[in-house]
Order: structure tokens, then C-alpha cells, then sequence
């Protein structure tokens, strides 16, 4: 999760509301037809959420599910052991 | 999630070894060589982790993920009012 692509939205702990938002504007503004959505842990449950409520709520039949993927990060902690955590992203896009 | 196939697991608060044991189990057993796990609101965080763990590290190299859905769910709600959670399913495959 280090590119800093300017369509991706990072999910954290924000509430939903405010990652809803951010991904509406993207997806208004010209030149951008799709939207990825990135978290990483019990931020994935909120990613979703997010997902969901733009499709089916906010931009219904304006936008679909195009991408789906999850995977793993090794995260760094103190005394120098890793820790693995899942990570999702989801690729939302105008029809 | 009213089906109650016997290749899916639903996952929900019990700890991510359980889950992890049951898919291990389910692929193991002949004749299933796919399983899908669901679940819904916050145990999804949950369900990416099981896939994961199973993935990358019990049967790494034997399966894979072969579709992962998202979806919304209508829960009724004391007092008659609804509430809509996010739902998740994702089918890992023998390859």
C-alpha cells in the first residue's frame, strides 16, 4: 500500500460517511472512471461498508464492483517481530 | 445466507483457528475440492483472514482464491426498523 495513485482511498477509522464522500468526489470529477478502495486489517469490514453503500445507495446503477482482491502485509512491530496482516481492495467503476 | 450447502462455512465470533481447521477440514475431504466461506458487518475482516491464513500458509500452492463477492443484507431490527449490513463471500478452490 504505497502507491499513491490519486484514485485510491485509503480505508481507515474514519466513519464510513467520511470514505463515502471522498469516493463520490472522485468519482464526479473528470478524467476519473474508476476508484480503489484499500485497507488493511478490521479496516476491511469498513471498506465494504463503504463499497456497498456507494453502489447501492449513493451512484446505484452508476457504478459496479470491477475488482475484488485480498492479500497479506508483514507489518514491522516493536522488539522486531512481524506480524501479518489481510489486507482488500476493491476497484469500484462507472459503468 | 440461507443455503446450507455443506462446502460453505459461515464465519462469524468464534476465534480465526476454528474457521481455519473447518476449511482445512472441508477441502481435505473427498469430493470437495472448493469452499466457500460468508459472513456478514464486522466478522468480514474475519473471513479474509481465514482465507488468507489457509492460502498462504495450511495449503499454500493447493488452493486459491476462485471469486470473492460483496453484497448487502437486510437485518429486521426490535421496533420493526431494518438495518442493512454488508455480506461477503469468498470461495477458495483446490487448484
Amino acid at each position: 500500500m504505497s502507491d499513491r495513485d490519486p484514485s485510491t482511498i485509503y480505508v481507515g477509522r474514519k466513519p464510513v460517511m467520511n470514505y463515502v464522500l471522498a469516493v463520490v468526489t472522485q468519482l464526479n470529477q473528470r478524467g476519473f472512471d474508476s476508484c480503489t478502495l484499500k485497507a488493511r486489517g478490521r479496516s476491511i469490514s469498513t471498506t465494504v461498508d463503504v463499497a456497498e453503500i456507494v453502489r447501492q445507495r449513493f451512484m446505484k446503477d452508476i457504478v459496479d464492483v470491477e475488482k475484488i482482491e485480498i492479500g497479506s502485509e508483514e507489518l514491522a512491530e516493536e522488539g522486531g517481530r512481524t506480524r501479518t496482516v489481510s489486507t482488500i481492495e476493491i476497484t469500484l467503476k462507472k459503468k
